[in-house]
């Protein structure tokens, strides 16, 4: 089969052999799947990635000189089952899952080996049990959004917003939008966005932020203020002892850039009792005055991935229209098109979501 | 009367005039006045404290070359009520007060003025709905404690605590052993405490730490996972995606050292999950790696001072006897002694908390 391998930092097009399902397991035509920027981050910064885990959580994700097969936001076709299965699924059957192999010792597909590829492959191995079917209305590209939108879900999720709480996006990337879209499906809002590029913000806009500034003329927290005085605060404003006297609406910020200088940006200009939600993937040393977060009183939230739940109710919002984020995908590209596609998404006036269908 | 004044960075002993109550004040005698960490690092790094007040908060605490007359932990005797009193407590009377008085826009103490002095002086104004009676068994220098011990229940407030969570308490200064004495108070445990000076470990050890160890000799996260390892994490533990089929039981690390590097030494060894707090002062620039929060998905909350209800409950429970933290007080001087205080609250082998007798 053909696949797009990484390798030493290198993408290419390659033939490997097709993988043999496991005891549970079940070999799938790869329809779709959306290209993640986790996926550009690594072959960019691969080796810093790779230590940085190692570091962290004692995990080696892969080898830096071994043949990775990425591709984690999927959609596939259920072609022949492994031993052991209950095979629900008829072969034809197209279908999502979680990027996970349920083995003794779980396997993660989002650096995937040529034994147990991602997405960016002709073919794959799931586990039947992760399996979601798609129902015929739904295009398997759109389908793919399962992955990126749970990603958001969580980080909403994680921020525990309330009834009255004002959600300010910063960055809108493809996390940036997905956690706008998730926003307003929960009617959480108003809802203020921020992002250099016009196109983005334009994306920003159709799918559902209410105030979308660029951050080089307007301040989000000036807009965040503006929006968020429109209300009395003296029903719902929590108080901090270093401004007596005054309540504060409760702001998300969702931290959706990810890189150095950002988290310190935000914790200068945000409003007292402010949550952070920190979604980009800073992998660098950063930088900021705890001062700031303590004399207001901030709580910084991180996050990452998402639990199997949510990922199952992002795909169900997708399947029921509830959740409209199908405006990600910019484009579609072969497997051909994978390293082109790769250096196009990083200019963020070309495109959001690119979707390969190998 | 009596004062000990900072001016320019310098601590000296002067006469003031005696001040006058306002509409709803009471002139007090002070019977007691402990000294915080935050009065040495004001009078330590003055200037640096003022900028950062200003460009965060946008706040002038003082004049840098202003006479100030700090002092907040604060046991006084009612002398004579201003104009519109209700007057309900008879001159006399022992009471303690937050370090704030209730005018149209609120006066803080903390850094007071020698018309509206700390507690470095011999007398001082309250606002008479601020006041809180000392019952007759309680003396003037335990009651004091009121002020500190909120800070340290607003922490433990503001860490949520759930019954399954194991403290971690990194730096067993006053602020650290008053949040062992509050998490104590709670039936909240094992505590796992850290320090590097032997007195210090000795007193968090006394006050309620049931795990103290010297982060030279042991790591307090290692301690930490060997007493939450004691029960089934099954039953209440967080997954996070990047340590699949691992369970983590919540901590909560409550960082009481307040100097750059802290966080990110914690953030490397706090099991994932975590949630920190943090209840040091850092007014520095401070460096950290946002990975490392973002793979094991900590939470890290920020916290200055304490909420009125937090300061009259710390109280309560400090009269009631409930929570014992007189262990906290190792010496008392006049005002004549408060240089030589300051100087030697330096060395933690010495001395936790002094209280000034004025």
């Amino acid at each position: 089969m053909r696949a797009v391998v990484m390798q030493s930092g290198d993408l290419s097009l390659a033939e490997f052999p097709i993988p043999q399902p496991g005891p549970r397991e079940v070999l799938v035509k790869t329809l779709a799947c959306g290209i993640c920027g986790s996926d550009l981050h690594c072959a960019a910064h691969g080796r810093q990635l790779l230590s940085s885990a190692k570091e962290v959580a004692g995990i080696d994700l892969f080898g830096f000189d071994d043949p990775v097969i990425m591709g984690h936001e999927i959609c596939a076709e259920v072609l022949e089952y492994g031993p052991n299965c209950r095979k629900t699924l008829s072969p034809g059957t197209r279908a999502v899952s979680a990027p996970f192999l349920l083995r003794p010792e779980p396997v993660s597909l989002v650096f995937g080996t040529p034994q147990t590829p991602g997405g960016y492959a002709e073919y794959m191995l799931l586990s039947e049990d992760m399996l979601i079917p798609v129902p015929q209305h739904l295009p398997s590209d759109l389908a793919t959004l399962a992955e990126p939108l749970a990603v958001a879900l969580h980080a909403v999720n994680r921020g525990k917003l309330g009834a009255n709480d004002v959600p300010i996006v910063i960055g809108c990337g493809p996390i940036g939008l997905a956690v706008i879209a998730v926003l307003k499906m929960r009617g959480i809002g108003p809802i203020v966005a921020a992002d250099f590029s016009p196109s983005r913000r334009r994306m920003a806009k159709m799918i559902g932020a209410d105030v979308v500034v660029d951050p080089r003329e307007t301040s989000p927290y000036d807009s965040w203020r503006a929006v968020a005085a429109a209300t009395d605060l003296s029903q719902f404003g929590r108080q901090t002892q270093m401004f007596p006297g005054h309540a504060f609406r409760p702001s998300v910020v969702f931290e959706c850039v990810g890189i150095p200088g950002i988290i310190q940006q935000i914790l200068a200009g945000a409003a007292p009792c402010s949550k952070i939600v920190v979604a980009g993937l800073c992998m660098e040393l950063d930088k900021f005055y705890p001062s700031f977060a303590i004399i207001k009183e901030v709580d910084i939230v991180f996050c990452i991935a998402f639990a199997m739940d949510e990922y199952a109710e992002a795909f169900d919002h997708i399947a029921s229209g509830k959740l409209d984020a199908g405006a990600l995908i910019t484009s579609h590209v072969g497997l051909e098109g994978v390293p082109e596609a790769f250096a196009r998404l990083k200019d963020p006036e070309r495109d959001a979501k690119i979707v390969v269908i190998p």
